[in-house]
């Protein structure tokens, strides 16, 4: 049960797989590229998938022993206090194979922003601070938020733009969305060029410091 | 200073006494019963009682080092990012004695969700994704929306639904609330099932991996 | 690398300089004074500044790898969950010096508040339950209640009072707002009180149990 194929840094996070219930029996290991980056205080359970070059910010808990499987894809930079986990049975079908939660390459989500399955959450989509997304489809290249929700089954359309604070929880409310500004383009693509930076970056920082249990050192 | 009731799972976690304070003087060990289950990344500090089969997901902190002590009955669910603590000299009266946080069986606080003493949570209750409960008496089998706030010092009758973001701070406010929607009661439900298999569940897996001192594996 | 400065209770956080990146090429370790607190489960990074008795609860993640530098004065509390991260090359201006964060004397971050940089918080500021701080000014004595926001760089005055919830992105909202109530006045001040005997008190408790690497004991 160690972690064959895991980041560089074997240091102080925890990646393990799920336990036995009647909903999952199979233990699964997570995968996760050696190009990821698992910060210190990280925990990665179940079925996960983390492609390469996703920053995986402290106390991020990635808990997939209930709703599974989760996909995360290149590129993407998950916050500090990310949390994301899902419902049981519940799936979305992203290129005909089921997932709890799926997200796709470049999207950002921002500190404390809670994912809950069953979600999609499509390329280069930014979830602001606090932000809840859960039950949803989120179109490419949205803009959630802080502090917004979206939820109820909606499908956002591709640039769909989520004020601050919003609960959008009806197909109405998702069509009536506007297009994201372009400041809050700009924004979503800076936070992108900043958090690439990090998984080679942190891994270079740690890469020599090995310890087989430890934290402080 | 060590655990000697504790779950099996002697790993991961931090367990500790509070310190001593003007308020609190006597540092007093947690008394947590060996069929519940911390997680990996899970603190809980001062006179705290944990009851058998309560499942405590990761990055959740029971901090009784002002208000104590807290009472956590039997079959509950702290989910990732729950915190507990208290105001100091606050406290509830349940069958004759003071509590900070008193929470009853079958409660399900889910991910991010902050409950502050003074207060009193019955059976059976669902405190939903980053609502907050301070100050408050939540009659059993309510249930609390996502965001939603309710403080000011005041008691739900059992039963009580309290919508996604709505902010309970008055007794009035509180005694207009309808009754929890069949949907939202079968929700819980389902809550509770999933949740009371992962101590066990959690117990197993973890039980042969003991580390002194240790994280990662 | 190791911690030279930092508090007596070499035990069981993470702290640790930047990664070298484009935006931040020199990894900078922090600087933590002896009398100040570190819980088990906190991560500090980068250039941060913590001075004399200020208290960490557990899980709060102080992140100075973007904006940079942080400088958190004596006598301050960071509760349970907090987070601090930056904008990289934004900047508040404090007597003649750029910082990313800059928050004074005796101030109060509750439960799962968000401090993002660009920012500045004065002395004896009250920052409630889950709010937001992020591009703002806040002046000494204001007090920010629970799940409120400040933001789009403005400057609240002194002593000034943000309700619960309330959003506050424009200067005229900013100047709108009235005086911190007497009662919320007490209350903070009472937070200070309690939180200035954790450092040393956790300190003791902490002090002759040290580990090389480890958590649970």
């Amino acid at each position: 049960m160690t972690n064959q194929s895991g980041p560089y840094n074997i240091y102080s996070y925890f990646i393990g797989a799920n336990p036995s219930t009647s909903f999952n029996p199979n233990p699964i290991f997570p995968k996760i590229k050696r190009t990821a980056f698992l910060s210190p205080f990280t925990s990665v359970i179940g079925d996960v998938t983390i492609r390469d070059h996703t920053y995986v910010a402290p106390f991020v808990s990635i808990r997939a022993d209930e709703g599974s499987p989760f996909y995360i894809d290149r590129d993407c930079n998950l916050q500090d206090g990310v949390i994301l986990h899902g419902l049981k049975n519940k799936h979305v079908n992203v290129n005909g194979k089921n997932y709890s939660i799926y997200i796709g390459p470049r999207v950002s989500c921002a500190h404390g922003s809670l994912i809950h399955g069953p979600c999609e959450i499509q390329q280069e989509v930014f979830v602001g601070f606090k932000a809840i997304v859960y039950n949803a489809q989120i179109g490419e290249g949205s803009f959630i938020s802080t502090d917004a929700v979206v939820t109820g089954g909606v499908a956002l359309k591709p640039h769909s733009f989520v004020p601050p604070g919003a609960h959008i929880d009806t197909q109405a409310k998702a069509n009536s969305l506007s297009k994201v500004p372009i400041s809050e383009v700009e924004f979503a693509k800076e936070v992108q060029r900043v958090n690439k930076e990090f998984p080679s970056s942190y891994s270079f920082l740690f890469g020599k410091i090995k310890c087989s249990c430890g934290l402080a050192y």
